[in-house]
């Protein structure tokens, strides 16, 4: 039996997604820009989905846009705001080290076309305070985009008192959600966020499928020229079965945000406290405010790939840390920003969890990381001069 | 009992397509960036499909990028020729007054962006010849865009000619194939296509899925920037249950072109030849070299708009022309690059039919049109102006 645990990377659809898409493929397969009943059918079914996912974040309908996933809508929200500072001069952005590659990826081109990246510190815990924020904001600021929780090491950012502090100094702010919505309540007025990226395929829904929430007054620039389709500003016929079942998906998630956290949440801290019994390993990320599925440890003396494979043997599939970044042989970016050593850095192992992980699982997993953490020191050369004391211990 | 002739528009997807969809919903939901089993099943499954599609262009599986469909295709390869063009000092790029909009919108931000784009005259007949581009094409080219066959009146362009002239002339040559793709028969290597979007929804494939084949040697450039997926040009997770399900569907289409093209453009011929009988009416679009599946007409001193809400009542599913750009109040581009008046362009029909419609259905629009169109005539003013003499006929 097949353990997944690596739900960060992805999610399996969950049974009403499938059959909202399975559904959607038979019967809503107009085109939602023809005036026809079939074409007209699709727009209800498109604009009703818009509506389900406005309620969830507490926005308009108009202020949903529809995208192929969260890649492209922080690319989009990113390079919307830039625009938006250019055209003022104000051409200062605020982030973190630790984002996702799309947004750290976006900002490095923006860097290169004359824009100032300023990456806020994230510290030993993986997290920033909203006061950091308030004291790297300037005149010429035009943005702060930062992550709600983070990928990697599950970190909860605090993001209502970083989107008051935007607010107050007048800044627009984007948050990449791709990881939180779904698991985490999100209330976009509350919170004061302008922009917020999200994902399908991170709560059960389906691949290929994401939104882009920007507030009314945000001017967005189009990435996809074209049709007329979402306002205006992302051409393309619209995936509507993808962005029903995306809906369903979103929509079920958030019913059971609270029950799914306390049950996820304790299998997490079971895990923790497991594999914090493993000697010179360390739980990375913030060990209060994170995310309910996520466990993140560096393991000193081996390295992550042998670890996955071993684990994959028996049946667990995990990660070292984000699914995009691997067969990258550099160390994950994140761990970096968080004051790991590269020789730890390498040693990483993420197990992310979701509702339908169990207690049975957990013990197998519980069973299986230390003896595969034990079985590759063995091997290890680096773990022999640990131990003979010619090279010294970090964790 | 619903009469679906709008197959340009979308398509319904076919059995086969949604029954991969539904087995890769189930089983096939890891990503394919992963090193684990689940993972590692997505990535075959993904470089399955990518081996199907580059088979059936006759292309290396390395040469495919996918995409969330043909709209981003067209986008990534214009910008991406832009790119490689202006890097050598050539910024001057060819295409035709009827493209999709996903290609002349994507000019227009270049043109305003310094470069020089140059629109052929596709004549009455709606086509271009291998000479209007042998003649355009001048020292500083650097990409000629041109569909395969048009989305709106169904002319097929002579692409294999067209790309011999650019490669005689080193041009890079980019069609946009969405209307084609699954329908004619198409040979990149053959043809000596450089570039070439499409959809996979155009040809009973689900939507939100689309490809960009790009040939070795082009440098693209990413509009979506992030995780390293489809080696480096496209972020974001890999769509796998829907690029599986576009490669079946693909390939279904593929191995019955003939079969279908025999089936479909016999009821096309008919359609044709019923509707000519309707006074004061004309086919747009080359009658030889035409889509199979493609019928448009312009009937005088009506309302394409009325039109297609009538056909509707009777159960008729129809076009005034393109999806994308229906709800504008503008003629359609296309109809006046063929030198359409404004008032005959706005009184158009498009019927596109696929290989489930049947000769009954055929039977039935015959019956509806005319009685629609002389029903609407009847309440017309500009028809009674027509009649009386006050206004001069067109068609």
């Amino acid at each position: 039996m097949t353990i997944y645990a690596d739900n960060a990377a992805t999610t399996k659809m969950s049974p009403a997604a499938i059959k909202t898409m399975t559904y959607a493929m038979e019967e809503v397969y107009g085109n939602p820009s023809s005036l026809h009943t079939v074409g007209q059918k699709a727009n209800e079914a498109l604009q009703n989905a818009r509506a389900t996912c406005a309620r969830l974040l507490n926005c308009d309908p108009k202020e949903i846009y529809f995208t192929s996933g969260g890649s492209e809508a922080d690319n989009q929200a990113i390079r919307s705001a830039a625009l938006m500072g250019a055209k003022k001069g104000k051409k200062h952005i605020i982030s973190t080290a630790f984002e996702h590659h799309a947004v750290l990826h976006t900002l490095k081109k923006l860097d290169q076309e004359g824009f100032e990246v300023q990456l806020l510190d994230v510290g030993p815990l993986g997290t920033i305070t909203a006061q950091q924020v308030a004291d790297a904001i300037r005149e010429d600021t035009c943005l702060v985009t930062i992550m709600y929780a983070n990928n990697e090491i599950g970190s909860i950012l605090p993001i209502a008192q970083i989107g008051a502090v935007c607010k107050e100094k007048g800044v627009l702010f984007h948050t990449d959600a791709v990881q939180a919505a779904g698991h985490l309540h999100i209330d976009v007025q509350a919170e004061h966020i302008d922009m917020l990226s999200l994902s399908a395929h991170k709560f059960h829904g389906p691949k290929g499928v994401g939104l882009l929430y920007a507030r009314r007054g945000v001017i967005l620039t189009s990435l996809i020229e074209g049709g007329a389709q979402e306002r205006g500003k992302r051409a393309g016929t619209e995936n509507v079965p993808g962005i029903m079942s995306m809906a369903t998906a979103f929509e079920e998630a958030c019913a059971h945000i609270d029950e799914n956290t306390k049950k996820v949440s304790a299998l997490r801290d079971k895990l923790i406290a497991g594999l914090s019994k493993i000697p010179h390993s360390a739980l990375n990320g913030d060990p209060v405010n994170r995310l309910p599925g996520n466990v993140s440890f560096c393991f000193e003396g081996i390295e992550g790939e042998s670890l996955l494979l071993l684990l994959d043997e028996k049946g667990i599939c995990a990660s070292s840390g984000s699914a995009c970044t691997s067969g990258s042989l550099d160390p994950s970016h994140v761990l970096l920003a968080i004051g790991r050593a590269h020789e730890v850095a390498h040693g990483s192992l993420r197990l992310s969890l979701c509702e339908w992980n169990t207690e049975e699982e957990i013990d197998r997993i519980l069973e299986a990381v230390p003896e595969v953490v034990a079985r590759l020191r063995d091997m290890s050369p680096v773990w022999q001069e640990l131990l003979s004391g010619r090279r010294q211990f970090i964790l």
